[in-house]
């Protein structure tokens, strides 16, 4: 998943900070341009470093590490919701593997609720023009943390909300009793022009809290339109705040179906969406550190969230981050390089669900904070990388140029500044000033797949995978070997 | 569903008889053509029968009715299997708004058989790195026809088949006791440059008579990969050859993960293919009749079948080809047109599983079958159409350019010659010489959606169903009112 709150970043497009270049090469100022002072020139990286990170590049661009490592995840283990067992699996698998290469490895704890989905099946059962005997079906699925409906299911008449305004104008007495259709649509133009995130962000709030909001109003349970971007009778699951009542997706095509047969009269569902919360269990985090040769209490941290939702495999989400981030520590061991400050390469658990993995981190680490240099996650898919989303200074930006320019012949150069957390695991360190990256992968197909069923290994195209390593490791790499810690 | 055995016609583009056109419009040679006499001059269409197809063209172009007929046959009624209830309703509702045109409407009776899907679902419950007390799920469909397993379902090792070749070679002593998986891949390709005929043909080969093959060396079930052109996690049904063997289909991604983890170790699989096929039920076409005024023995067929899949409600496949047939008696009447010849609009039963319906129509219909001027069919979706495939003389081409001429404007003005009939309903016909029609859209999505739960009203786009009526009426009307029968 990514961020739900640091999308409005991607808006900051045009304000790319690739201005911080200007100073090292002016060139004429048109008369658009407005007046600003120059960057001051940063320190120049070591022509080594250089070197070795233009190595590290082209290393990564032949490996085919993080794509096993996808496939043994996502094919080998399957999906891998927290709590589980494929998740437990899939933790003592990461670890293993980092220790083979030769990494220090903790499983540092984390308590999580293990969700798990059963029954779900609807369909309409009263509806204009409806043939005697007959009803039409629902397809649906059930969102994380969704309060059960008893085993035979509930009956009720759907009320369609196209947002939060329409909810409440139509009140307590339209709602009380009802199911309601969130119809809110996934952007899908505004998401191939570029501004996927933005266009999840519009939908997925009605995901989030519709199903607190239509219960202040007495609904019996609460349905939201897909949040995806294509039109494959695809259930889009998600995370939804706790709410008692029955919480579901149902497909853009079954939202269309509810939406014209109401505008013709009255229409009454029967739907199933039992699950289960088992109790506490005792899951990890796998912390793998690459120690530093000068500083090892200085931290860079590479990253992504070992769990998924369940009804696909997690491949985009987020099993590619994960890979990535272990081939970053794999490409520097193969080529015996040991960076001054340590590389941690963390795959994080219960991302999807109440994020108790970076939150137990964040407290578990509190002390050394102040000695994370910088946290990279990799969680919007496998896409070719376009460069970062980075909640740095601008100070931070000029420094980097160097290195963004070792990317530059991948296409993965960009810097594009957020005032937000570029992803959900490392905000509590991004909160703390730790400057913190996300990959910036090309989002535009990303959300036809995100917690759906169709989330598997053929969706990775190995070469954009390979640049996303390559992504990674130049920028740990980096980080963990420049002269300075990066400004913060 | 297109018919299966006139697909290698698209090969014949190359060939297109637009070279009729050549001997109304002299133009210089050039030196790459080969010398061919010049084709004889077809006697005119009067100029009051084009001034008429002009103004149905321009009518089409802004009318809803077909629209309107899909929405109500898809969403008001649902899906649409021969026999079912949802059927009969659908032939009630047609032939009350054929009677609505003026149209003289008879049920004429066909028995078919009423298959109904029950419970499907598997899952891998053996295979290489697997997680102990966890299985993979496997989406898959049951396959119409299916001989069902036991409700508790069957587990046995699955074994994978590339080709019938492939079948072979592993012969009885690895094949007997295992399900089969045959992993023929649809060519999308092939489907994007046009021909997506040829490329479901290459794989729907498997699935029709897969079963059959496999049961023959002693499988316990057989399962293809879904034949289609997306991978959205998405199982595609359709018809399979009466075997004794359960027979299934599985999504793109699960076939993958099987032939993944098959080529590591041992596979075994837990399949519910339950299925039924009620007693023979009486059913029917509608046939609707505009009668001609100088001519009514001759007959002027435009249709397409009213029964769909069960997973979809049969929006492409093929609501849209009955809407179109209706919106062209439609046109007519409501411009009073009266043509010499009768105008008949079918709406046939049973094309996706026995295909009764036109076969009992050629058997009821036999004595009058060389009265049947001309027949045309749309069952290839409801995308732009290009113009029509045909299995019609050089001399018919000829004179059907001026009409073909009428539809430029929209680019529905081509003419593909095919040598087996362009849709299975009018396949009887077409066999005993009656000049037969498919439209031909563009199918390059087609089998995205075909045969799945996808295929919805959203998936039609008006305009370009109103490009369908338009071809279908100016073709139809033409063929009803020009001077003399179109040449056989």
């Amino acid at each position: 998943m990514i961020d739900l709150r640091s999308v409005s970043c991607l808006l900051l497009l045009s304000a790319l900070i690739t201005a911080s270049g200007l100073a090292q090469k002016p060139r004429p100022r048109a008369d658009s341009e407005y007046e600003r002072p120059p960057a001051p020139s940063p320190p120049p990286l070591p022509a080594s470093l250089l070197q070795e990170l233009a190595a590290i590049r082209n290393a990564a661009l032949t490996d085919d590490y993080a794509y096993r490592q996808v496939a043994h995840l996502t094919e080998n283990i399957g999906p891998r919701p927290a709590g589980s067992p494929q998740a437990q699996a899939a933790i003592e698998y990461v670890a293993a593997e980092m220790r083979k290469l030769g990494l220090e490895v903790r499983l540092e704890p984390v308590q999580a609720r293990h969700w798990i989905r059963r029954a779900e099946s609807a369909e309409l059962v009263e509806y204009p023009g409806q043939v005697q005997g007959t009803t039409q079906k629902i397809v649906l699925t059930a969102l994380g943390g969704n309060y059960p409906t008893p085993a035979e299911g509930i009956t009720a008449e759907v009320i369609v909300a196209n947002s939060f305004a329409d909810l409440d104008r139509l009140g307590r007495q339209n709602v009380a009793g009802k199911i309601v259709l969130f119809n809110m649509a996934f952007d899908q133009q505004k998401a191939v022009n570029g501004y996927a995130g933005e266009a999840y962000n519009e939908a997925v709030v009605y995901r989030a809290t519709g199903a607190k909001r239509a219960a202040e109003l007495g609904a019996v349970a609460s349905l939201v339109r897909s949040v995806g971007g294509v039109e494959y009778r695809l259930p889009h699951t998600g995370g939804s705040k706790a709410a008692d009542i029955p919480a579901g997706a149902v497909t853009s095509e079954d939202a269309d179906l509810i939406v014209h047969l109401a505008s013709q009269g009255k229409v009454r569902m029967h739907a199933i969406l039992t699950s289960q919360t088992a109790e506490e269990v005792r899951t990890f985090n796998v912390v793998g550190d690459l120690k530093g040769s000068e500083h090892p209490e200085q931290v860079v941290i590479v990253s992504g969230h070992l769990d998924s939702w369940d009804l696909g495999t997690g491949a985009l989400d987020d099993a590619a981050g994960v890979a990535v981030a272990m081939e970053t520590a794999q490409l520097m061991q193969q080529r015996h390089l040991r960076p001054k400050r340590t590389l941690r390469v963390i795959a994080w658990i219960d991302e999807e669900n109440l994020g108790r993995g970076h939150a137990e981190y964040a407290k578990a680490h509190a002390a050394e904070i102040s000695q994370h240099v910088a946290a990279i996650e990799s969680d919007l898919g496998a896409s070719h990388p376009m460069g970062f989303r980075a909640k740095i200074s601008r100070e931070a930006v000029a420094r980097l140029q160097p290195v963004l320019d070792v990317l530059q012949p991948i296409g993965a150069n960009l810097i594009l500044l957020s005032s937000d957390s570029p992803e959900a695991d490392i905000e509590p360190l991004a909160k703390q000033g730790v400057p913190a990256f996300g990959l910036l992968q090309d989002g535009r197909t990303y959300f036809n797949y995100h917690h759906t069923a169709a989330d598997t290994l053929d969706k990775i195209v190995p070469q954009e995978l390979r640049e996303n390593a390559t992504a990674m490791a130049v920028m740990g790499y980096a980080l963990a070997a420049m002269p300075d810690p990066l400004p913060r």
